[in-house]
Formats: structure tokens, C-alpha cells, sequence
């Protein structure tokens, strides 16, 4: 690659030229990363040329590298005999997802344009919420009668040999003739056994399994207190898949990286440079015009008290500086409380505890906080009272900040919303009220000295 | 387990009757989230009593349970040998990583009382960073010859089956004389080669391999881009061990929870309330205090217009609510770029691309929220020129905002900076400074409009 030329103009350069294998060779040779940059920067049309024209494999590189919203749209472009041929490159876990948020009628078109047994595995996964076992779990695994002597099993494994490749075989599955699970031989198990011996015979009677329905919260605790590699899924007792701890860590760093962004106000969960500018602009909007609500809500609280303000004038300075400082505060107490939520340490009925401890630090940090701005405030200004106004409110609003900031996400939570939406906006605005009406307040019954 | 009566209760009257037996049998008994919320609930001298008095198993479920910092407290409290047989209990991983953390002194000690062979794997993980191949690495591993056949790896196999049952065997590793890496044979290799083949003529030759050295941004970009389970690790041509797929992940995931935490003011990326309260204060203090004074720079600005929102005293209410939506538009802008710094799409040259992409969004949020707040400004005061000045600041403020908040992380990673815990602070205080020019600037050039 020449020097300083970026991969997405070499790749739009071939397209434009008609050098298909080499778009192919390039989207090959870049790292997960550079091909998900480089396609980003792509226009939504070349980038729909790319995954017509460029080999399937190529393709599924491609799309596995995008956001889901950007695949999903791409796919739903292509015709469905196309999308099919891609669709299959993919590890069946992303091709789930997308063929999951495809319009029903597109999803039913892709899927009759794939060989039987691979649509029959993409429906069997995908009948599933993408946060519990059945959505998360893959359907590749060999399953035997417990009648089956080792040889056999070696033998199976054998004849499979070509399928198994492309995943890590770990485990073999005992089965009875409903399948339904009667044990689990470890790979290590088939190599270590006697030939002859039979499966039921060395297999780990009645496993560890989980059922199809358990959701992330309660699979990433599974997880966290067992060693296993993966774990059989079950369906009214029958095997359905196999859960890989990978899959499982995958989905939790996604979840957490998408209630990171939520929480930033991205309310979708997802945004990405290259989607639509529409779409970019309407999905921050949403979180925005509610903050603006919100604001002129807490705003309201200064206007009542614009007498007081007209007298000292120089407390318009501090209103701000209130209002950031408790914020600043309030989300810390925030963001240990999520982190505490999502290591299952704090639980919604935790809140009294909550409380307590961050009362504990509000006062130490409240009264620290509140003396810096109080000497800075009568410093500045020449007024003590001033800085007795400033410096107590900002005290005494920090005290708020902890208590709400602290206890929201767990309330949230028992009440059913979600924490990483609900908790900044809640925040930001009752430590404003509370912060204006405390500093303004306290003004206009100090208003004597201050005026002085 | 009583009704309404909570793990930690039941464990500390466990202790105090000294039944210890019992607490063991609680300790197991409970979920990873649970345990770490019971221990975490009690006071830091019964932490420590807890873990002299149980056995050494339990103790060391309540050690992986706790935060790392809580972890090496409670070790370095405890005597070297009863630390040293706690810790050979953890998985190597946790273990190291809290002799990482212990002070030299009391890690020597620790190390000493331990098996030769346990300290030596230690060491050869501790030397290096929990952030790259060699600190994440696990050291057990069974390499062998090129010239051994099947059956013989299978017998070396046999041999180690009740170490090997601790962890997944996925791969034999093939070295040569001095230890370096020649290929790889899965395991699936070995089950269905012939008994007899060597080992050289069905291994993976020229295997994938990381560097010990290698840091977890290259890591994580490595397994995205392939799908084994495992790699092996080489320290100058030496096989060191081995790195798993999950390890990374974990890693990747824990990284991401002390970001996250960093970016909202707990500096030191990890606070549980069940820390001394001196110690929560302090971490949380020091982001507060450098930010009053960030704010108290900000803040100058409006006292330089003091004369103006004398005359105009209800641009007081609108102040606030410029600063706190152009925060709310600037962090959402952080958070797409910190997403997309993490997934490699955008990289610290694209700070052009993305502040285009930027100025897109910020023109028609900036237009909507400005024409909002125009509006409700107008028909609150009576006065469209208020609503003209506190729109317009607003509206222009969001592009500033906006361009800050996409591009700071951006910046700050080019010049080495931690894009986490700068670009907070950096985007609230040049956000307000312009918020706050702008409204006041705007404010005195048509005051004689606005006094009216």
C-alpha cells in the first residue's frame, strides 16, 4: 500500500476501476480495525457496490465489520439470493443478528435462498432475544447415544472433521433418544478413555446446563462462578445449542458499551460517524430536547428569585459553577453505583446503605468543595457573606448531589427503567433546583449584608 | 437461609460464634455477585478475620470476589504463609494479579512460602504489565518434541490429566531444543491423527504467536481478526504460555469499566463503598477540586459582563441552561468518539473528518435547540431580542460543542493524553467559556434592545 494513501480511497479507487479482486485482496489484507475504518469512510452507495460486487467471503469480512444498524440497512439492499451467499461466511452469532433486525418479509426471502440445514440453524437461534442463552448460543455440536464406545465417538468426530475445523470442539454431548441431555464428555475425556469404553459410562452425569430463556445478567453470574469453557442450552429439556463462555463476556462488554452511550445521552445505544446525518442528528436530538425541558424546568427556580439577583448581581457568577460542581459530584456517586449494580454487589434494596456511605463522602467532599468556593467567592468579591452564600450552598448541594446521584440507579432499577438513562437527566436536574433555590435563598435572607 | 435475613448478617455471626465451618459453608454456597456484596458489606477488620479463620478455598472466593485494591489490603494484612496458601488456591490470573500489586517486600515473603514450582509461574506472569500478552497469559501448558508421535502426546496427556482437569487443553504446543515454538497441534489433531504420526508431520507449522509484549489494543485486534481459542506466547523465540481468547476479553472488559469510571471522575478507575471512607473521599476530591477551579475560570467570564446582567437580569436564568445543554451535545460527541476510538475506526488523524462530520450535526441540533430556547426565552421575558441572544449563544455554543467534544478525545490520544479523563474537564470549561461570551458578548452589543 503506497504510503499515505488511506485503505478507503485504494478500495474506492479499485471499485471505481473495476479491479474487483483487488478491493477483494485489500479488504483481506486489512486488520479488523483498518477495514472498519476504511469502509466507515466509505459513501452508503460504494458501500453497497462493495458487497455486491467483491467475493462472499470478502463481503462477510465487510459487513462483520460494521455497526449492526449499517449492516442490516446494507443487507436489505442486496437481493435476497446475494445476501444468502454473504450471509453464510458470516459466524453464525453475526449472522443472527442481522438476519434477526432484517423486516420480517426480508429476513423469510434471505433465509429460503439458504440451504436448508443453515436456515434451520439461523431460525432455531434467532427465535430468540439476542440477551438470553437461545440468542447467544451456537448450534454446531455433535451429539451421541450414551451407548457409543469412544472408538465411535473418535470416529464421529472423524467424519466431521471438515465442519469442526471452524470452531473449537470442546465438548461431546451424551444425548437420550428425545434428545435430551444425560451428559457431557470433555474432549480430554474421548482422548484419555479406553477405546471401548462407553459414553454413558465415563461421560459427567446430569451437567451443568442452562435453559434457553436465562438472560446476560444471570448467565455472566453463571460464568463468573464455574470454569467451563461452554455450557449445553436447553429447551424443555431438550439440547438446543451450546452457550461459549466468549460469547457470553462478548455480549456483556456490548451491553456495556452501548449503556456507555446511552448514558452519554446516544439513546439508541449506537452511532456511528458514517451512518446517515439524519439519523445521527434525530437520535442525539431525542435525548436533547428532553434536557432542554428539563433545564428551563430548573431555570424556573432563578427566575423566581430575580429580585434577589438584581440586588447582587455578582451571584450570577456562582449559579454555574453550583450547578456544574453538584453535577460533577452526582455523577460519580453515578457511576459507582452502576459499576456496583453491574458486579452485583449493590442491589436495588441497597439503597439505604448507598445513602449512608455517600452521605459519609458528601459531607467530607461537601464541606471541602464548599470552603474552596467560599474563600474563593469572598476573595474575589470582597463580601464575606458572599462566600458564606456561595461556599454553604455548594456545601450543602453536594450533600444532594451524593444522596440522588447514589441512590437513582438502584430506584431506576427497582422501578423498572433503565439506570444508564435515567440517572443523568433525574441528576442534573434536582441538584439544579435544589442547587439554585438553596444559594438563592439563603441570598434573600442574607440580603442585607450581601447588598452591603 | 432465613427469610429477610441477609448473607453478610449470617456470615458475621458466623464468625463472631466461631463457627467456621459454617461460614465456609455460606461462602460456597453463595453466587459470585451475592458473595462479593456479603463481603463487601463487612467491616474491613472481619474481612480480614474472615480470611484467616476459613478455609483456604473459601477465603480465596471471597478474594477473587473482592475489588483488586480491597484484595491486596486484606493480603498484606495476613501472614505470609497462610497469604501464600490462599493464593495458590486462585487461578493464576488472579493470583498474580494480586502479587503484582503487594509491596515488594511482602511479595518476596508471599512467594517464598510458596512451592518453588507455583512461585516461578508467578514470576514469570508478574514480571510483566496486566495490560499486555505476558500479563494475561496463563503458564500452563504442555509442550512437546516434534519427534513424539500421537500416542506418546496422548501418554504425556494421561500423565498430566489431574492437572490438566483445572484448565481447558485446547492446544499441544511443539517446540524445539531451546524451548522455541515450531507449530501447534490442536487437540482435535491429536484425536484423529494416526497413533503413530509424529507430532512434526501434522502439527500447524508457523503458528500464530503473540510477543509478550504485545499491549491490549493489539490483542484484542488480533482475535477479532481470527477465531482460535487460544495463542501461544514467545519472550524472545521462547514459548512463555499460553494466551486465551476469554483472558483478553475480560481484560478488554475491565479496561473499559475503569474508563468508564475515569471519565466520570472516580480518577483512580475503581471506588466500592465498602472502601475506607478517607480513601473514597480523596480519589473523588481530587477530579472536584481541579474542576472548581476549571469552572471558577469559566465563571470569570460572566464577571467581566457584571454590568450587563445587571441591566439584564433574566440572561441569569439562561446562563446555566447554555452551559448544561452544550455539555449534554459536547459529551454526546465524546461518546461516539470514544466508541469509535475503541473499535479502531477512528484513529487520532481523523480529527478532520470527524469534526466535519461534527459541524453536520451540530448545524441542525444546534438550529433546533437554539430555535427551542429562542422561543421558550421569547415568550417567558416578553422580549424577542432576549430570545434572539439566548437562542443564537446557544445554537452557535452547540457547534462549539459539538467540534470540542468529537475532536478532544481525538487530540488527546495523538498527544498522549488519557482521552478518558481529559476530555470532560477540557469540553466543560471551553464550552462555557464561549457559551457564556457568546450570550453576554451578544447581550451587550443590543442592550439597548434588551433593556427595554
Amino acid at each position: 500500500m503506497a504510503e499515505g494513501t488511506e485503505p478507503w480511497v485504494l478500495l474506492r479507487e479499485a471499485l471505481e476501476k473495476g479491479q474487483i479482486d483487488d478491493a477483494s485482496t485489500l479488504i483481506d489484507a486489512l486488520s479488523a480495525g483498518d477495514l472498519a475504518r476504511a469502509v466507515s469512510h466509505l459513501p452508503a452507495e460504494v458501500q453497497a457496490q462493495l458487497l455486491e460486487r467483491v467475493d462472499a467471503e470478502a463481503a462477510a469480512d465487510v459487513l462483520e465489520r460494521l455497526s449492526r444498524t449499517q449492516a442490516v440497512e446494507l443487507v436489505q439492499q442486496l437481493e435476497p439470493a446475494r445476501a444468502a451467499e454473504i450471509l453464510q461466511e458470516l459466524p453464525l452469532e453475526a449472522e443472527v443478528d442481522i438476519v434477526r433486525d432484517l423486516e420480517e418479509e426480508d429476513a423469510a426471502d434471505v433465509l429460503a435462498a439458504m440451504p436448508a440445514e443453515e436456515a434451520d440453524e439461523v431460525r432455531e437461534v434467532a427465535r430468540w432475544d439476542d440477551d438470553v442463552a437461545g440468542g447467544l448460543m451456537g448450534v454446531e455440536f455433535l451429539a451421541v447415544k450414551g451407548s457409543l464406545t469412544m472408538r465411535e465417538v473418535i470416529d464421529q468426530l472423524r467424519e466431521g472433521a471438515g465442519e469442526f475445523e471452524e470452531y473449537d470442539v470442546q465438548y461431546v454431548y451424551v444425548v437420550d433418544d428425545r434428545e435430551h441431555l444425560e451428559g457431557v464428555l470433555p474432549l480430554r475425556t474421548v482422548v484419555l478413555s479406553k477405546p471401548g469404553a462407553k459414553a454413558r459410562d465415563v461421560m459427567i452425569g446430569d451437567p451443568l446446563k442452562v435453559e434457553a430463556k436465562t438472560d446476560l445478567d444471570a448467565l455472566e453470574d453463571m460464568f463468573d462462578d464455574i470454569d467451563f469453557f461452554a455450557l449445553p442450552v436447553v429447551d424443555e429439556g431438550r439440547l438446543v445449542g451450546v452457550l461459549r463462555r466468549g460469547a457470553v463476556l462478548e455480549a456483556v462488554g456490548e451491553q456495556a458499551a452501548v449503556d456507555h452511550l446511552r448514558s452519554a445521552g446516544i439513546v439508541d445505544g449506537d452511532e456511528l460517524r458514517s451512518m446517515a446525518l439524519w439519523d445521527r442528528a434525530r437520535g442525539r436530538l431525542k435525548w436533547l430536547s428532553l434536557n432542554v425541558g428539563l433545564n428551563v424546568v430548573a431555570a424556573s427556580v432563578i427566575a423566581m428569585f430575580q429580585e434577589t439577583l438584581q440586588t447582587v448581581v455578582a451571584l450570577a457568577v456562582f449559579l454555574p459553577i453550583i450547578s456544574d460542581m453538584s453535577g460533577c459530584s452526582g455523577n460519580q456517586a453515578v457511576a459507582v453505583s452502576m459499576r456496583e449494580l453491574s458486579l452485583g454487589i449493590a442491589q436495588p434494596r441497597d439503597v439505604l446503605y448507598v445513602w449512608g456511605k455517600e452521605l459519609a463522602v458528601g459531607l467530607l467532599n461537601g464541606t471541602a468543595l464548599g470552603g474552596l468556593l467560599g474563600i474563593v467567592a469572598f476573595v474575589w468579591m470582597g463580601n464575606p457573606w458572599l462566600g458564606l452564600v456561595a461556599g454553604g450552598a455548594l456545601a450543602l448541594n453536594t450533600l444532594v448531589a451524593v444522596s440522588v446521584g447514589g441512590t437513582v440507579p438502584l430506584l431506576a432499577t427497582r422501578f423498572g427503567f433503565d439506570p444508564a438513562l435515567a440517572s443523568g437527566p433525574m441528576l442534573t436536574t434536582i441538584t439544579d433546583v435544589c442547587g439554585f433555590a438553596l444559594a438563592l435563598g439563603m441570598a434573600t435572607a442574607l440580603l442585607p449584608y450581601l447588598a452591603a
